[in-house]
């Protein structure tokens, strides 16, 4: 019986408020020998260490033992869809990450810059620190007027979006290939379906091929980038809603476009405005009784764990810590505090390291630990857990869940 | 590569023997802060304490993270089978707990008894705390006599059984619709197969029907309840056998119908007299040449959970740890020692709650914990996993699994 049909089915509905907390790449590592401390521990957390008293510990793995996560597949795992079953294209993450709304049936791609020769082989293909902005409007619309084509080009990302309902999630990851050959001396290859035997996915190739013909002459006088290439076309996945799959009424109150559009991927409203963290726990506290559900994500611990700036990584986390008792006003039934993946300072990026949770309800029971800290959860009674289980330990910790058999 | 396959395949015959001793509901959780304990902790336990020294500990998830578990699922995954893969419908389940024995084929439903109007629509199907006692015996055989039909009517637990060897494992689970609206104003409905294209679950839907039409009239004289609904009607799932499966000879000791009942389904001898946990010990002293297995199951832990009784809770436990030197007269060569699931005294019910194990061997190895609780079994060797898994520990401790690969 599959896992998720089981959890469905056992599904009660409920008034109980249930709070996800994502400090973005809290989780780090110790690396000095037995005197060493990660950002959580060396951080002053007075808040946080008094939530330890009713709450159980864990550490949970993202993707899978060793996968360092995107924050699509670290996002969408919180969100309780497994990352391998629900992929989401980067042309989708780089789309969503501009702030672009996508709708069902859109396409999108990363796109590059790139410089192209007299010849049209590819002479240079490294201007992603370009800061040209071009954008391409419906006059550029093709036949049939519903597919149209937009590229979006600003700062360091681009999207192209091509709207095309007709198209479903067989076409989510790799439907089509690259218009871009990864080394540079060759043209720019045209983009071919995977699958040969897609209709849709080659319309869509058409569509993408016929946007080339469009676009390059309105570049082809641009100095250095006369081109561009077109990576990771993919399309949005067809995500179970999350409102009725987990029975919540979901909010996300994020400040970051990408974070707002994953959660939009999965049908969450999103709650525009705040811009500090004890804004968005200030407007937690004014839309408490509109949803029973609420990601809130804090950016700057992934930020400067990016950045390798452990001091830096701390004062965030002392900084959340600090406005910790706004949220705390209207206490939510259930509250998970974890990040989408570990970003240790030592590594300057995101890593496969298991992510410190901090769960407490009524019923989460006491796992007696003084601290919120990787070693501390590493002793707590959650164990260690695949991400995409937070959101069932909510659940029960709700009391949303049946029993299972008699 | 199926893993039960595997472990069949590396399967060896043993002399030694196994003892699974369940404290039912044993987990349970601290609420009240750093000071707070569970009945586990809170008790005085030598005995346990003193196996500590030589045990490795951990936490067993029954089912699957967040999901709380009935007596049926919490077994089958102490005995090895996957709780989802084998599941018991509730008519056995109930037709278990009222001592009823079931054999291959055998269909079981729970009953209620309810009042029906002159126009036989429902009038009240509140009667589950009736006290009527029927029983309608073979007189009542409908053609073909192979097929008979039983009402068995008790306190508040009722069983309907059809012996039907032709059906098999299919019908498991909804095989056919409930005999009940459930609500009031509407005509008993009959029963349908679930798939429409099952002849024996059409076959089963007659002979319930035909049920009906005997049993009805023998109850319409009687007040208040002069009906009956029946629900959950599920056919004794095919389980593999216990010691085919894992080469041992298994006994059940237990006092109560539903663990003897479930340890039946796989296949156990079930040992019947003892009526207390030191009865229980001293019995299996008495059987400790015939078997090599024993499930030895101790009720009151669960039954004070359930109530909410810290204090009961607290003792039953004590008075298990006071037996407990029976048992150890003769010392099994694998003893673990759990629950089949946490009902934590705050919840007055079962539990998602890992339950904590302890399993020593001579090969266990020494976690060097001091005490068997929720916290130590925490930082235990074990690591947190699911039930299912038990057995296999018990039989690599036993030596029963050969070498993988060279």
């Amino acid at each position: 019986m599959n896992l998720d049909t089981l959890y469905s089915e056992l599904t009660l509905k409920t008034d109980a408020k249930l709070v996800l907390l994502v400090l973005d790449g809290v989780g780090d590592i110790a690396t000095g020998g037995p005197d060493s401390s990660t950002p959580l521990e060396a951080a002053s957390t007075p808040n946080l260490d008094a939530l330890t008293q009713n709450a159980a510990q864990g550490r949970m793995i993202p993707v899978a033992p060793g996968i360092t996560p995107g924050s699509g597949p670290g996002h969408l795992g919180l969100f309780g869809y497994d990352p391998l079953e629900f992929q989401v294209g980067r042309g989708v993450i780089e789309a969503l990450g501009l702030g672009l709304e996508l709708k069902a049936g859109d396409i999108a791609a990363r796109a590059n810059f790139c410089t192209l020769n007299l010849d049209n082989s590819l002479e240079d293909r490294t201007f992603l620190r370009s800061v040209l902005y071009y954008q391409i409007t419906r006059d550029f619309i093709p036949a049939p007027k519903a597919n149209y084509v937009r590229l979006v080009i600003n700062g360091e990302s681009w999207g192209i979006y091509v709207n095309a309902q007709q198209f479903n999630k067989d076409f989510v990851k790799d439907f089509l290939t690259d218009a871009d050959h990864h080394r540079e001396g060759l043209p720019i290859p045209p983009v071919r379906p995977v699958n040969d035997r897609s209709a849709k996915a080659k319309k869509a190739a058409k569509l993408v091929q016929a946007f080339f013909k469009m676009a390059l002459p309105v570049l082809s006088k641009s100095k250095p980038a006369n081109g561009f290439l077109l990576r990771g076309i993919a399309h949005q996945p067809a995500i179970p809603g999350f409102e009725e799959r987990y029975r919540l009424r979901p909010a996300c109150i994020a400040v970051y476009p990408m974070y707002k559009g994953l959660a939009q991927l999965v049908g969450m409203k999103k709650i525009e405005g705040p811009q500090t963290i004890a804004e968005q726990f200030q407007r937690y506290l004014d839309e408490y009784h509109r949803y029973n559900y609420f990601f809130i994500h804090y950016k700057y611990s992934d930020m400067h764990g990016e950045d390798g700036d452990f001091e830096a990584k701390k004062k965030s986390i002392e900084e959340l810590d600090s406005a910790l008792p706004i949220l705390l006003q209207k206490a939510p039934d259930v509250l998970a505090i974890t990040g989408d993946h570990s970003t240790p300072c030592a590594l300057k990026g995101h890593s496969w390291h298991p992510v410190p949770v901090l769960l407490t309800s009524a019923y989460s029971g006491s796992d007696k630990l003084d601290r919120f800290t990787e070693t501390g959860a590493n002793m707590g009674s959650l164990g260690v857990f695949e991400s995409k289980f937070l959101i069932r330990l909510m659940q029960a910790n709700a009391r949303m869940f049946d029993k299972f058999g008699a």
